[in-house]
């Protein structure tokens, strides 16, 4: 297997493969791979067949996931599996799939099976379960992380190309730091929990594992949006990743409050991260963490675990013994807190919120180590609450601060255990984070978790404008250099590429106002040439004030791309090119300001003479 | 006095009065009104003096509240005077302004004195407070209203022009609705409760009463905005309230869910109420109240009690003999209240909020009674909790469900007693409600307050669009009402007024599409006639978002209006105007549609025969 969904998806459409031989060459790994500790459950036969049956007849291109196979964590429904959250007595077998694995069926991927976890999703660590330890796939004798410890390995193992995880307080990040792939926690609300065996409801969220971030953010957008089925679900914005943004400016922890428990290897593996993320152009900002870690210590000690006791409770009393100790000894914790509590903690989390906020204003992300450390399966059996409370250092505070988050590989280190770094931003910020990410991940040429399969480069294909900003074609007096240009830089304004338009259009100079500036028109298909522009791309606010001050004649127009592309840019009314010059022929108005200004030279010269 | 803040404005700004005199004239309509629990304290005349003082040299244009009086309720801190919560043992002397009082007096506003409440706002009635409970304004015998009563009752019997209250379950609209004025409750965080002294920490809310819509919007503007020292304050829209939309969409309970407890009275005002904002021109639609009032008994049966006792609970195990009974026995119960059932409760509230919001979408606004009936104060304190309780029916649910309202006054009953109804929408919709409670209260013909004098009418002078907001003409299928007219609601979109353009446009009706539209096209001066356009305000996201999604032919250009005003607006590319329907003569698209539909009726009839 090991195969990325961009190439599945190639063989599939292509017809060099099929989604049953996709499914197929699935199984096989799972079974070379020989880790009974993986998959808590696998589907059958059948049901498999009529998964395949249902894309029968559909078109390949019209399913963005075409025959793609995947794993679901076993506390998310799967219709007609059974959902353990690791934890036999509890499983009951589900009549319907989560919402978020029946969008990813609909969009034409496959469910293989269900993949173990710390139990009822209490633990980072991946060894809280009666079905065993995923082995780490990267270095055996390393936890595998957790609590998504069986989606983790089986993407980084490459038996599956995606797998869904889940993450309360960091389920979804490190096991993907602990096994070399990618693993991105969307915005709380993005993804529709329905379906989903709750730890703390108000933190849940659906993850994804994957071996790079276009795969990830594929299987995302597959599953985002609002589901009436969640009430906790909303409509955030999901854009488009581009190209990783110039000018970027990154936080992270100041020196003194980054936390390695003495990993020396650690600590300079996060220390080469930053000098990576500076030498793709960031500008690195180094922030205080202490709101950061007060949210993390309000996680563990503070009332959300009620949250726990309010989802199991019952069960917990009725059958204590069913429970992995560790996890009963935490979750019966919650009986003993008070509303007085909860509120409390609450109104401390929102004033820390808004420093957490403050603290990163005007940055792109705050990239931090996904792990402090790393800690073998043995040593987390000897002390497995204080240790795996370490895993979480940097991953509690995310859910109750209301931001995403991608984990992405930054190297290994000289031990062999892998090291990651996690990127984080406010709610909704997923796409542009994803941006950030790739660029970040491609720049480590880095093989894709243990399959020893390079990273794919990352598309060249001209991205599109990241999430929250919008391209606009310039034709005149704001092109690079020229008088107005100051107002797109001041506005935040950000040079993409040079275009041409197709031939339905022409250049008129217009009558002179305050600047000289032409205006574009668009006439008869090909009744006019090709006219040379600049795209930029606004943040919204900016692109609004901008498209609000322009002056009449001149608006705004989707102006079509010699390349087939369409942009908004600038356009005049047809009324005003009466009795104005065609400079059409120049090809742009630079080209007609170079004439000008050759004509004024030439002039000038016969006028001395 | 009995003057509102515009009379106030006009007077100090022509010099025809000075902040001074009408302090003066506050001050003798506070003596000659005679009620000494309205006021739990008046500023002395050095710190009066020092507040005009202030104003001294100021531009009187360049302050929206120059020299205007207000009374701030006596849970909001006022530097220099006790903070008593009516509680005297609990009273200390603030040392600094809340934030909300501090931004009115950096508008000109001046601080008279603070007013009664209910006991730490426990309360909807009035009665309890060691200070005596304030004389209805409208009929002596009733009870006030609380908790917010003495500002309530200031403000009716004319003394001041707006007062602070405060809305935690209905302080700030049941004292409106008991004293025929205006209550503004505003979004949840709009205003910075920086300086108040919690009730319901994640439900507080600081409100406004005012004899005017206007009045109280203008007070709210000058405060609203977030504030460092709250973290709960956000960055809400706060539009400038334009005139009514219209084909307004306005729910209402459906009859077997309208309760009024055996008051007719009370009944036949509603139904009249209903009636007239029908007259009005809104579309009535009657829903379910079944998740709204099941929230309004999460609040009063569940766990949000323990934020009281956060709040005041050492307080009140250092001192119970401290506490009016009543109050104490409720915060009391606080303290039983579990963190799993604190969480519990949220969870059904957000599903909740889910329910409530579908039942609601495509309404500009929920209209209920503001409160179910009326009792005297006679009656209030022979059943205190009980009736207090039922007081709240409509104004519980209201915080928890994170909606902002505006009670208005709706008529006087044939008893004499007050009658009102609450607009209620979704937060950051306060601007939108102002709009149709300005309109509706308007049309009540009512006096203000128990002023005795009229209602002036509705500002000639058509507002501009706030900070923040970009105008739009829209003059197809976005229109009020038409298909494409929910993604400016859904947007944040604002009507403002309708328009028509000068004579220099030409409709055109567009080959259909997804959905049918027209495109306007600037033609030689004079050569088109006037088009009718609405214009909305939508924020400036939203703003680009529209204008980048605006598919060709369709663009934006500057709109040249009849009155001379110019906005930015839909405008079609010249070139697709080639061969499509001039429909100019129909004077705009609603005239087209119109048109057509009277054929296509005429055309069945005809069939028919």
């Amino acid at each position: 297997m090991s195969a990325t969904i961009a190439e599945i998806l190639q063989a599939n459409r292509s017809g060099r493969s099929t989604p049953a031989r996709t499914v197929a060459a699935c199984l096989e790994a799972i079974e070379r791979h020989a880790d009974p500790s993986i998959f808590t459950a696998l589907v059958g036969p059948e049901a498999l067949g009529e998964q395949l049956a249902a894309l029968e007849g559909r078109d390949p291109a019209g399913l963005p996931l075409y025959g793609v196979p995947f794993a679901v964590k076993d506390n998310i429904d799967v219709a007609g599996l059974p959902t353990s959250c690791a934890c036999p007595d509890f499983a009951y077998v589900a009549t319907r799939d989560a919402t978020a694995v029946a969008r990813l069926k609909r969009a034409g991927a496959i469910v293989i099976g269900k993949t173990n976890l710390d139990q009822f999703a209490t633990g980072l660590n991946g060894t809280r379960s009666p079905y065993g330890t995923p082995r780490n796939a990267v270095r055996a004798d390393l936890v595998p992380g957790g609590s998504s410890s069986g989606s983790g390995v089986a993407v980084a193992a490459g038996l599956v190309p995606f797998a869904l995880g889940t993450d309360t307080a960091g389920s979804g990040r490190i096991p993907a730091g602990l096994n070399n792939i990618v693993g991105v926690k969307p915005s709380l609300g993005l993804v529709s929990t329905a379906g989903l065996v709750p730890a703390c409801r108000t933190l849940d969220c659906i993850s994804v594992f994957a071996l790079t971030v276009a795969d990830a953010m594929a299987a995302l957008k597959a599953m985002a949006g609002p589901d009436e089925a969640d009430p906790f679900s909303r409509p955030l914005p999901f854009g488009t990743p581009g190209a990783c943004p110039p000018a970027l400016r990154i936080a992270v922890p100041r020196p003194e409050d980054r936390v390695f428990l003495g990993d020396r290897q650690a600590e300079a593996a996060f220390t080469q991260a930053v000098a990576r993320m500076a030498a793709l152009g960031a500008r690195i900002v180094e922030v205080a963490m202490e709101p950061f870690y007060e949210t993390a210590r309000l996680l563990y000690e503070g009332p959300w675990v009620a949250e726990r006791y309010a989802a199991v409770g019952p069960f917990l009393e009725s059958k204590p013994d069913s429970f992995n100790e560790v996890v009963r000894a935490i979750i019966e914790e919650g009986r003993r807190r008070t509303a007085v509590e909860a509120f409390r903690a609450h109104y401390r989390r929102v004033e820390l919120a808004a420093r957490a906020r403050a603290a990163l204003e005007g940055c792109d992300a705050l990239m931090v180590p996904t792990m402090p450390t790393v800690y073998t399966v043995e040593e987390m059996l000897a002390d497995p609450v204080r240790l795996n409370s370490n895993l979480g250092i940097y991953t509690n505070f995310v859910n109750l601060l209301d931001m995403c988050g991608i984990a992405v590989p930054s190297g290994l280190r000289p031990d062999g255990a892998p090291v990651g770094v996690t990127l984080l931003a406010g709610a909704g910020r997923d796409a542009h984070l994803a941006a950030i990410a790739a660029a970040f991940h491609a720049s480590t040429e880095l093989a894709m978790g243990a399959t020893g399969r390079p990273l794919p480069a990352l598309p060249a294909a001209m991205p599109r404008v990241a999430a929250g900003h919008h391209e606009i074609a310039l034709f005149g007096a704001h092109l690079s250099g020229l008088p107005l240009n100051g107002e797109l830089l001041e506005a935040g304004g950000m040079f993409l590429r040079q275009a041409r338009t197709n031939a339905d259009y022409k250049l008129y100079a217009l009558p002179e106002g305050r600047v000289r500036r032409p205006g574009l028109l668009r006439v008869e298909p090909g009744g006019g040439a090709p006219v040379e522009c600049e795209i930029w791309a606004l943040p919204a606010e900016a692109f609004a004030r901008f498209v609000d001050a322009i002056p009449a004649p001149l608006g705004i127009a989707t102006i079509q791309l010699e390349d087939g592309g369409r942009v908004k840019g600038f356009a005049l009314e047809a009324v005003a090119a009466k009795g104005a010059r065609d400079i059409t022929g120049f090809g742009g108005w630079r080209g007609f300001l170079a004439e000008e200004q050759r004509q004024r030279e030439a002039a000038g010269i016969s006028a001395a003479e």
